[in-house]
Parts: structure tokens; C-alpha cells; sequence
């Protein structure tokens, strides 16, 4: 990444692009913000009469997102529809058309041309997921004055930039009800992602019923598994959404919970297996020796690949250590036999014995970029994840795949589990200025975000993933050019909210978690707390991998707040903005939060206490002091050394992590106090 | 009921039974009640080291709830659990025993024993659903102080005084999906109900897959049906919490969707049938003169009994007027032929038909209390429903019942959907003073709350349910005499916010509906009005039955509101204690509200309007208003004449029901501005 780029897109200054992208309209709340839009100034007013007509008539998709949209758009603007379903046989005031029905892969075309014109709407697209994602667009333009809602004029032809846009869930670690899953997908669809991956087994658990070998959802899941009706339903509720899914098992690492279901088919004789309740790598591998592995997985794969018609099939293959294989002299037998020097030499051996068996079975092979070696044939997908955190180039496994001639999918970037600012992400291009052949640019296929659930559960999932992941949808549908991440931002917080209508939980769950942490009393002091905090991130703190287990609780101070705490950058912002000049706006603004956080300790030591809240009164007390003392130095124009050294000694305690938060408003009034100590001269 | 008694439980009286009751603890927030309950003041500390061990060790629902109860005590103590899962091979500090697993029916013994030790707590039952809801009642018994939790030292010894605590939930006017059912069957559990009644066809709309008939759910369900596999996967869920499943298919009456996919069995001939997006008794009947007809219910009923276990079948036989059989010329010949001399008689000889067909299936008919005809054998079930709203005794119908031979269920009483306060459903005993022999009492079985959907969707199904089916639960299982209204109250608000960690969506879901009808504008003043209004009752919402439609947007203001608003009997309340007092006490607790009700509607302005908040500015206005003159007549103690004016015209504009809500304070806004006008004596 360009460090010039990487600081006009962190400072939101606009190049010639991003301008254009803007001159349009700063009204408009699309995300993904289209390829082309044009304003042609008229107004469609939404009231009882609108109506949809479908060309051609079908029970699929589109049918189903019109019907979808009435109720979304009812909800929306309170008004009674007269016709809640298409209508048959009439044109009705928002006309779809489109000219095939696809069957989902990389090639669907997905582009539409949207118009909207005083008194009729047009959506038109060569296939039905083209006109869903139209139908989506449409709904983001919704906009009110104080008497109407309406669509404003606008002519939109779009079309994505990448085929595979992505949100990997992991189901494993902790285990996703179809419900979680469903409304994942449902918000996916609302910002035009189409791909759904699935990782559907790890140390942690095997999540899929199997009737041949049935141990593996009854040994190895804790009775928390999909069975294959639900995975068909999953599948199929996706599909209608343009969303294709790819499941994922991983082998021949992150094996513990096939392990514990089927022991025999281990490195490490006599070893007993047991499901996982840690996070971490762990050495429990697959034994890529006996013929036994490969003729259950042969069956398993056939069992498994007719639930899951896309053509792409992921085996993971990531993070094996070959701790096992080492410790095992008939391996250390086999490698020398087979002349295969290193573990990833055998590991190699594994994979391409695996793509004959997925081959076989009409599959294409996907996997994690370990499973990128020399001998590798250029006929499997290699999904790039690793990245400077593993001492490799960012995103440079993409690249190099791409010029290798192995299609390629991204996700070093956009691991949305480490808990990284929206713009940090945003900012990662898959291509970035590479210079590629066309076929080359071909083969890069697009991204995936990630989500790792390690620390989240159905309660909070949806916040780990929203809206951050709203953006990533950006990046991998719109023009390279879209970039401006002030506008980004100013966006992603209206869709955001606009997802909640989908049943996301990721907004409402915060209250949930604080009157339970309270015991039902006035969450109003631990909701500016939590405005203020963001979980500890990069895995910080799940350090070493030893505290938290599945079962620990995840329903603590730091499950209430999200990555962008709401009151953050902007505190940090109104501050730098009051000491380039204290005019009475700046002023009033800095004084606004200093007055919340000052009176939030009496509130906070108003709760019955609790062993749960017990540990964020440091925080609580040490806010307070720290705003009253600024406060008093804002107003009163005066700030003695006394004053400052109190204020250091709080900053010093909010600055070290606790119940696995941070707080992110240190560089404001770290910033304030500088300034103070500098203007009234202490004495 | 007598008027003696409501008095005394309208105002929170005791008699000789409730005391002893509220002797115990006033700290328990036990719901249902047990039926005896002695404290030993022991302490069991919940800390790491907590284990659960199960005599005998079964994979069924004891195991199952054993983990629950692990997760959920770790959600609302924040402890971290060295033990997630039941302990094998040795005692663990909680040991479950019972004797037998139940094949769930109304013989099932529900009876437990709990007993908490200061370091060990035993739960001892006949079958494993005792054991089960003695988890539940532990699990409620949870407290803390600043530094730990705890479960109170104490003996219980319970057992439910009527075998059928049921919850009816209609899927047909709006359908529920799955996970909406999955968390009330939870909730259910959590009060101790065992009986989920599934009301699954209507003219609404017919919800069930069936592969005998598949015209059914492809064309009478606007695609939103279980499939079997669901239906399944629901019934195997309840049994799992110890809970029936009863499925309904209502007929002859309420048929409009199955005469959508087969019209030729319907009594209007060539009539056409459409799907019915109104609320109301609607004429489509079935022909009960046409052997087609019982063809088709027999082979209908033979595919879907394998689907509920359970040896009640409910045929609903409601609201068949018979409009459509005037009408057809036919049978009023087949009437004549076969000596049915009325309507009721033909509907007679259609549900004795109708039971040797649910008999030969093995299935035993329930209905509602129009089936109870002269004629009608006694081995089916009568479902009383009708009372004075329908020009017939309260309940009269249940004892009529019981004293001719039926068993029988009361439902009347228990109509959740009239949105009235929780009293008067809790008031309601199934038998009251009524003398009975054994044999009758035998017969009744117990009762239901029936949640009819016209009015409901997925978003606000559970804060029509919740709280208030929890008091009605507790009428179902706890001793006649507990019936303190204050205590019970007190209860129900707990048990109600625990219920949100079971993941009810009762509590949360009103922030998104004003976050949705503001734009994601501040909603504190929405929130404000929200908690002094309730949804009109008793279908004065519906009136007539042509507004809203099965689409209509059900997101609006009244949606928000709920029965018992938070700020109604409390200000009310507050009011009355001030006027007999007005010491300084009183007066800060009504000035409290009075001060935050004037403040409000500067707060309301604020917003930025649009036509979904536009009608609340004159409830917001006039109560501020209001409570501006009412907090300066409490503070300056002047009333002036002009102010009584002034107040009044304001009163009567909240008096006036609008945007489907009504104001609970007005009461209390009226006893004040009287109060003040006496004191001040106008000038």
C-alpha cells in the first residue's frame, strides 16, 4: 500500500475520483456505492399504491426479494401498501426485468441498470441476481422529508469488480445456529456479497450430521451440529439470496474433533483424543500414511458434496505443525519411502490425493495458502491468508498465486476477528497497483472477510461482524476508486442500522448484555463506558490461548462493546479541532462529552454492585476525575500543576488494559492535558 | 369470580395464605411459586469449582439441561466454569437423581425435590421433566451480593396443580419461524408450561408441508411453511424441555386457505378461494355432506399424525357460522335427508366423523367448546374459550364440561392477544369455589394462553407473550392460594429480564422499532411516551376488522408499547400516595415524573420529522404540557384557573385514542389536577 494513498484515504482528502464519487450526492446511503450513478432530479413518492411487476413471472428469487422488499420497505416508511405481493397482469409503478435465471457460480452476471423516474421505477438486468441486487440498491435510496418517504431520481448501472465477495463464518469454535446464520445471510445479500463460506469443523467440533459416520455429530459436536435437512435449508435460503456456499472441513490439521470421533485415523497411536475447549494450533493431525484416511474422507466427501452443489469445495490445510508426524517412525518410514523431505512435502502428498477425490466427485479444491507448494497443481484455488503476522508479505500469497496460475481469494486484510478498525480494512485492495495480465487479474477471483469465533457466541456475532464487514462488501463490489472513508464511514452508519430491520442483533445486543451484567438496573452509566472501549485486539486477548474456553462466559463488559466505539475517533477529532480553535462550537462540543463522563461515576456508584461491574469502577472513577478536572480547566480557563498531575496519574490507570478492554479516547485527553499544561503555564 | 376477592387481589390484600406465602423470603424471585418452600439459611457459593452429576447418566433431557444451566449460570454470574459439562464417576456439588425417563403425557410426574446446602445441593425426582424443572426453580434462586453468588440454603418441595400449562401460539395470521418457536418453548420452560399448542392452519394461511397434498403449502402459504423435517425438529425440541406438542388444524370453519389449494371441498361451489389477508370469522367452511371431504381429512391426518407423538389432536371446530351452507341447496337436502335439524347438528355429525378418524389413528380429539354438542361422545377434549364477550358465562363452558364427562382446558381468561393487564388473566382460576367431585376435577386438565396473531410478527410476538404468560403459568402450577398481586408483580418484572438471557426479544425489540421509526435518531423521547402508553385492547385495534392487513407495517408506535407500561400504575400509584400524603418523599417521587415528562417534548422536537413520528407531536406536546403546570402547581403551590383550563383541554386531547395506543397516566394526571384545584381553591 502506497503510505501517500494509505494517508489521504486515513485523513478522508479526496483525489480526482473520490471527488466524483461525492459531486453526486452526500444524501445517498449506498454501500456498496455503485459503478455509475447519474441524478436526474426526479422523485418517486412512496405511498399505498406502489406495486411491483416481475418480467418474466417466477416463484424464484426475485419474486421472493420483491415480496422481501414490500414488507422491508413497509417497515420502513409506516406506509399501508395496497398490494403486498407482485402483481400479475399489470404493469405495476417498479418494473423488473431480467433475462435469465442463474445457476450460481463465478460466472453469474450480477449487473443491473436501475432507474427512477417521477412516477416509475425500472430495474433491468440479464439475470435474476442481477436484479436482486438492484432491488437492494432501490431500497438503500429510501429517503424522507418530514411528510413523504421517496426514491430520488437517479439512473444506476452497476456491476461488481470482483465475482467472489465473501464472509467466512466458523461454526465451530462456537457452534452458529441456522437462525444466526440465516440473518448473516440476509445482511450479506443487503450489501451484495454471494459468498458464504462455511467452516464447518475444527478442533472444537465437527458441525454436520453424517450417516456414515455417524460418531463424527455424535462424539465429536456436543449435540450442536446442522443436520443435513438444515444444511439443505441453509443452502437453498442462501441460494435464493444469490449467495452461493462453500464448505470448508479442515484437513488434515485442526483435526481434534475427527480425532475424537475416529482415533484411527490419527498420527499419534494410543492417543486419546478429546474435543477442544481452548483456542489456539493444536497438534492433533490426520494420518496422511494410511490408505484408511483417504477412503473415509472419500466416503465422507461423497456424503458431503451433494449438499453443497458449488462447484468450489474447501479442505483448509492450514496451520499443521506436523508435531504428530515427527513424534511417528512408521511417517518418518513413509516420508523416506517416498522421498518426500519435509512435512509440507507430505502435506502435498495429502492434498493431491485429496483433489483426485474431489475431482472424482465433480469438485474444484480449495484450501488455505499452506497448501501452495511447488508440486502443487495449478488446478486447486489457494485462499491467501497469511500475511506480515506470519513473517510473510501482505497479501502477497494473492499475487504470487495469481502469477503461479492458481485462481486465488483473499482474506490477510480482512480478518474482522481481530477487532481492527473499519478503515484498516477498507483500505486493503486485493490488487493494490500490481500490474497483472489480464489472466492473470482473472484468476484473483476477490476476498473474504473472516470470522473466527473463537470469542464470539450467537449473542454476539453479529457485532463482531457489522457493519465493519459492510465496507469489506465495498471494497470487493466497487470501483478501486471508492475510497474516501469519511464518506465510508458516514455510510456504513446508516446501513448499519438499516440491518437491524433484517434482525441483525448487533446494535440492540449491547443493551442485553449490560442489564444482564446489572442485574436490570439503569444501564444508562455502562452505555457511555461502553462508548468509550473497544475489545482488546489482535488476539490480544485471548493471549497464549489459555484463558478463555468454549464455555467460558462471553457475555462480559468487553462483549458490550464494539470495534469504532461510537464516542472514539469523534472525541479524539472534536479535541483536535478545539485546539486548533477554541471557538464557542469546538468548545461546546469537547465540553458535551467532558460533562457526560464527569457526572457518570455518580450514576455508576449508584448501581448495586456486583462481582461482574465490580471491575469497571477503576474505570468508571478514573473517567470522572479526569473530566472534571478538564471540564473545570475548559471553562474556567485554568489548570494548575496540581490538576496535572491528578489527571496523569487517571490517564496512566485508564491506560492499561482491564476486563480485556481499551479505552480509545486516551489520545484526547492525553492531547487536552498537553495543552492545558502548555496555555495556563503551571505553576 | 368473586367480587370480594378480586378486590382484595386488586389491591394486594393478603389472606391467611398469602402471608405465609411472603413469609418466606421477599428475596425470592421464584415464578411459578413452589408449592412449599422452607429456608435452611445455608449459602451455597457459586464459584469455578461448581459441578453437576446425574444419576442415572443419560444423554436425554436432564444432560441436556444440565448444560443450559451451566451456560446460563456462567451468563448471569460471569464465572468461569472449570466444569462445562456434566461429571462422570464422581459427585459433583449438584447431584440430580430420578427414578424414570418420561414419555411425555398428562400422567407425567413433574414432582421435585431441591435442596441447597451450604456446599451441596441435591434435586431429587420420579422422572427426569421433575428433575428438570427443579433445575429451573435453582436456576431462579441465583442471588449475589457485591462479592459473589449464591443459591439461598433451602428445602423445596413442589409439584404442579394442574398437568396442562399450555401456550397457544397461531402461526397462520402471521407466520412464526422457527427460531421464534424454539426460543417461547424456552421460555416456556423456564415457567415450568408443558403444553405447546400449535394453532398451524387458519384462513391466513395453512403452514405445514404435506407431501399427500402438496397444493397446501405450495399454494395456501405464501411460501412460509414448516417443512416435516421442522416440524420435527420443533416437536423433538419441546420434548427435549419436557413440553407437548398439540398441533391444531382448525376445521370446518377457518378453511379459506386449505379451499385456496383444494376448492372442491368447499361448501360454496365455484367460489374462488384466496388466501385471506384481513383479520375476522370469515364464511369459507368445508363441505361436510361430501365423502371427499373426510377422504380427504383421513388421508390428510394420517400423514401429519406421525408428525405430533402426542395422543391430543386439536381440530379446532371454532366460529363455523355456516353462512356458505345456507347458501348451498345440497345440504340443506343432505341436512333434511339425514334429520339434522341445525347448523350445530350437521357440525356434529361432522366432528363424530372427524374423531373415528383421529381414533383410528390413535389420536384422541380436543376442540373448541362449540364442539360440546348434545351428541358429541365424551371422549373428546373440550377447549373452553367463549365467555361474556361472547354472550356466555365466564368459563362456563370448562365446569359445564367437566360435569358431563369431557376432559377439558381453559382458555378463557387466558386471551393473551386482548392486551389486557396482567391481573386480570392472573386472577382467573380455572376452578374457582366451584364444588367438584374427584372425578370432575379429574377432568380438568388445566388451562392455556392463546397468542393470536393478527396483530403480531416475528418482531413483537414475544413482548405480546412476556412477560405476562409467566403470571398465567404460575396459575397453572402453584397452590390456589398464591395469589398476592403486588408479590406476584414483583416476581414477574425479574423473571422477566432473565427470560432476555434465553434470548426473548421482548425487552430489546422496542429500541429497534423507534430506532426504525426515527431514522436512528436519539429515541429517549420516544421511549418516554412509549412507557405511559399500551396498545389499544380487546381488538378495539382491529375493529371491524378491515384495517390492517397480513402485511400491513406492524412496526409502528403501538408496537413499541406494551400491556403493564412500565410508567402507568407506578405514577398512578405515586399520585394517590401524594394526595394522602404529600411529605417530601411523595412529592420528589411525582415531581420525578412530572420533570421528566415536561422536559420531554423539547427532546421530541429536536428530531428530525417524518410521517412515522408525526403523529405522536400531539401526545408529546399536550403531555408536557401537562406536566409543566402539574410540576409548577407541586412546587410554587398555585393553581391558577387559567392553568386548571389549560390542563384540562390538554387531558381530553390524551384521552382521545390515537396512532393505536392509549394513555395509562391520565388517571393520575387527573387526581392531581382535582387535587389542586380543591387545595388552591381557583381564582
Amino acid at each position: 500500500m502506497n503510505k501517500i494513498i494509505l494517508f489521504l484515504l486515513l485523513f478522508g482528502i479526496s483525489n480526482e475520483q473520490i471527488i466524483s464519487q461525492s459531486k453526486v450526492s452526500e444524501t445517498f446511503n449506498l454501500m456498496p456505492w455503485p459503478k455509475d450513478i447519474k441524478e436526474n432530479y426526479g422523485k418517486f413518492v412512496i405511498d399505498s399504491d406502489i406495486s411491483i411487476s416481475i418480467h418474466p413471472e417466477t416463484n424464484g428469487r426475485v419474486h421472493n426479494a420483491a415480496i422481501n422488499f414490500l414488507r422491508r420497505l413497509t417497515t420502513r416508511t409506516g406506509v399501508f401498501l395496497n398490494e403486498g405481493f407482485p402483481v400479475s397482469n399489470k404493469k405495476g409503478s417498479i418494473q423488473i426485468n431480467f433475462q435469465n435465471v442463474s445457476q450460481l457460480s463465478i460466472e453469474t452476471d450480477e449487473s443491473y441498470t436501475l432507474e427512477i423516474k417521477d412516477a416509475d421505477i425500472s430495474i433491468t438486468a440479464k439475470t435474476d441476481v442481477g436484479a436482486i441486487r438492484g432491488l437492494e440498491t432501490l431500497l438503500q435510496l429510501t429517503q424522507n422529508t418530514s411528510n413523504d418517504y421517496f426514491f430520488p431520481g437517479v439512473t444506476i448501472n452497476d456491476a461488481p469488480r470482483f465475482v467472489w465477495r465473501g464472509l467466512m463464518i466458523d461454526v465451530s469454535r462456537h457452534f452458529q445456529p441456522v437462525g444466526v446464520l440465516k440473518r448473516n445471510l440476509e445482511a450479506m445479500a443487503a450489501v451484495k456479497m454471494n459468498v458464504f463460506h462455511w467452516h464447518l469443523t475444527d478442533d472444537q467440533g465437527w458441525r454436520v450430521e453424517s450417516n456414515v459416520f455417524p460418531k463424527l455429530h455424535e462424539e465429536a459436536s456436543d449435540g450442536l451440529y446442522y443436520t443435513q435437512e438444515q444444511i439443505k435449508d441453509v443452502v437453498a435460503y442462501a441460494n435464493n439470496l444469490g449467495i452461493r456456499v462453500i464448505p470448508e472441513f479442515d484437513v488434515p490439521g485442526h483435526a481434534t474433533a475427527i480425532l475424537t470421533a475416529y482415533p484411527e485415523l490419527g498420527s499419534k497411536d494410543g492417543y486419546r483424543y478429546s474435543i477442544e475447549r481452548f483456542s489456539g494450533v493444536f497438534d492433533p493431525t490426520l494420518n496422511p500414511t494410511k490408505d484408511m484416511t483417504y477412503e473415509f474422507l472419500a466416503r465422507l466427501f461423497a456424503e458431503m458434496t451433494p449438499l453443497f452443489p458449488d462447484a468450489y469445495f474447501h479442505i483448509g490445510g492450514d496451520e499443521n505443525e506436523g508435531k504428530h508426524w515427527d513424534e511417528n517412525k512408521d511417517i518418518q518410514a513413509f516420508k523416506k519411502q517416498h522421498h518426500l523431505k519435509t512435512n509440507h512435502d507430505l502435506q502435498t502428498y495429502f492434498n493431491i490425493k485429496l483433489e483426485k477425490i474431489l475431482n472424482n466427485l465433480g469438485k474444484k479444491m480449495m484450501g488455505w495458502d499452506e497448501i501452495m507448494t511447488p508440486n502443487m497443481p495449478t488446478t486447486t484455488v489457494i485462499h491467501s491468508w497469511r500475511g506480515k503476522n506470519e513473517g510473510l508479505e501482505e497479501g502477497g500469497s494473492l499475487i504470487a498465486a495469481a502469477k503461479k496460475g492458481y485462481q486465488t481469494v483473499l482474506s490477510n486484510g480482512y480478518y474482522i476477528d481481530r477487532m481492527e478498525p473499519v478503515e484498516n480494512h477498507y483500505a486493503v485492495d486485493p490488487i493494490g497497483d500490481v500490474k497483472l495480465t489480464e489472466l492473470e487479474r482473472a484468476r484473483i477471483l476477490g476476498g473474504e472477510a473472516t470470522m473466527w469465533s473463537e470469542l464470539v457466541t450467537p449473542l454476539t456475532i453479529d457485532s463482531r461482524i457489522w457493519p465493519r464487514t459492510a465496507a469489506i462488501a465495498e471494497r470487493f463490489w466497487s470501483p478501486k476508486a471508492v475510497k474516501d472513508v469519511v464518506n465510508m464511514k458516514k455510510r456504513m452508519k446508516h446501513v448499519s442500522f438499516t440491518l437491524e430491520e433484517l434482525g441483525l442483533t448487533h446494535i440492540k445486543n449491547r443493551a442485553v448484555i449490560l442489564r444482564s451484567m446489572t442485574n436490570n438496573q439503569d444501564i444508562a452509566s455502562l452505555v457511555t463506558l461502553s462508548k468509550i472501549c473497544e475489545p482488546l485486539k489482535i488476539y490480544a486477548r485471548n493471549e497464549g490461548g489459555v484463558e478463555y474456553k468454549t464455555f467460558s462466559p462471553f457475555t462480559l463488559f468487553a462483549e458490550a462493546c464494539v470495534v469504532d466505539a461510537e464516542d472514539g475517533a469523534s472525541f479524539n477529532s472534536a479535541v483536535n479541532n478545539y485546539i486548533k480553535d477554541a471557538n464557542s462550537e469546538t468548545t461546546n462540543l469537547v465540553l458535551s462529552y467532558l460533562k457526560t463522563w464527569a457526572k457518570n461515576h455518580d450514576r455508576f456508584e449508584a448501581l448495586e454492585k456486583n462481582p461482574k461491574i465490580n471491575p469497571l469502577e477503576k474505570l468508571s472513577e478514573n473517567l470522572s476525575a479526569t473530566a472534571v478536572l478538564l471540564e473545570s480547566a475548559v471553562e474556567n480557563k485554568s489548570f494548575s500543576k496540581a490538576d496535572a498531575i491528578k489527571v496523569k496519574a487517571s490517564l496512566y490507570v485508564l491506560s492499561q488494559p482491564f476486563v480485556d478492554v481499551e479505552v480509545v479516547i486516551l489520545e484526547g485527553l492525553k492531547a487536552l492535558t498537553t495543552h492545558f499544561e502548555s496555555l495556563y503555564k503551571l505553576n
